[in-house]
């Protein structure tokens, strides 16, 4: 199959994209330098202002995709979400840019909900509740508080304090991962 | 008893700290303007400066202060985790300053631990260990874990991402409780 070779454009596209994850994800959206992404990319503010419309423009479809990429690499398995759960702690400490982002849009820009994320966690709340007719999972929450419940507790680990985090260092990852599985199967009634 | 009536200095302090809450929590330590909390205050940056330091030594004492008026109103009771969780998540969303606050200074200020607010926890993890010794806990998690888990717990309706906002606006205060305490009771092995 032939490998599919992007444009030039969509190149610059996906440089700014990288730049301003390292850029957002350490400072936010009103701290994040448009300077410093742009240095960082080799690009200028014109092309940010061509592809994105604008800073708040590049951090949305920043946040859209790192949020279509996690779904992608953990795609949701209602056959067994204390793993599917214990798979999104995984992805979210090696990408640890993923929470981040998440938290600081969720900060700086609730009056700004994105639609392509507002349609996947529908679908991945209407899979929960197909899941819970089919007996498949059990119904004490109903299925938007037990998708919240269990990709909260996914982030249980991107979530700890500066001040808690001398109390969970001897937590080594694996046994991270596993924290998140053994919330999620008592969270399901200890079957998981 | 005599009330105690503080002096007028400790009065502008206060006065500060009310402004910078506003603030911050809305704006964060970067995005918060110093010259919107002074104006708010009626003070200036002088006083700012005289009382805190600086804009972070602002934020800092009024995130410390924050989180010990977290456990002044909701002390740790091991005896019932669970229901201790519920009233902090009632707390958080009467007092949704208190959660975003916390957020902020972990995203912005990861490298300036505050040190009454790792005391508080140092101290709660201690009892949470005391009451697994005593077999009011079950051991199931290390203490620090298990008592990680459960503020993580109480925390979820104030870490809803906007677009999730709306698949659970139907569930009341009064139910986002009962969902905490449902939750940790089931961390618990289900026994509350």
């Amino acid at each position: 199959m032939a490998r599919f070779t992007p444009p030039a454009a969509d190149a610059m596209r996906e440089r700014l994209l990288d730049a301003a994850r390292d850029e957002f994800a350490s400072a936010g959206l009103v701290g994040g330098k448009l300077e410093r992404i742009t240095a960082a990319a080799s690009s200028n503010k014109a092309q940010v202002f061509h592809y994105f419309g604008s800073k708040e423009g590049l951090f949305d479809a920043l946040v859209a995709e790192t949020v279509a990429d996690t779904f992608t690499e953990v795609p949701l398995d209602t056959s067994d979400l204390a793993a599917w759960a214990g798979r999104l702690s995984e992805s979210y400490q090696r990408r640890p840019w993923a929470p981040r982002l998440a938290t600081w849009h969720r900060l700086e820009r609730a009056d700004a909900p994105l639609e392509s994320v507002a349609t996947s966690y529908a679908d991945a709340v209407a899979e929960v509740e197909h899941a819970q007719r089919a007996g498949v999972l059990p119904r004490a929450f109903r299925p938007a508080v037990l998708l919240g419940l269990v990709l909260h507790t996914a982030e249980l680990w991107s979530a700890t304090a500066p001040e808690y985090e001398p109390l969970v260092q001897a937590v080594t990852p694996p046994r991270r991962r596993q924290v998140v599985v053994d919330a999620v199967t008592a969270l399901l009634g200890g079957k998981g």
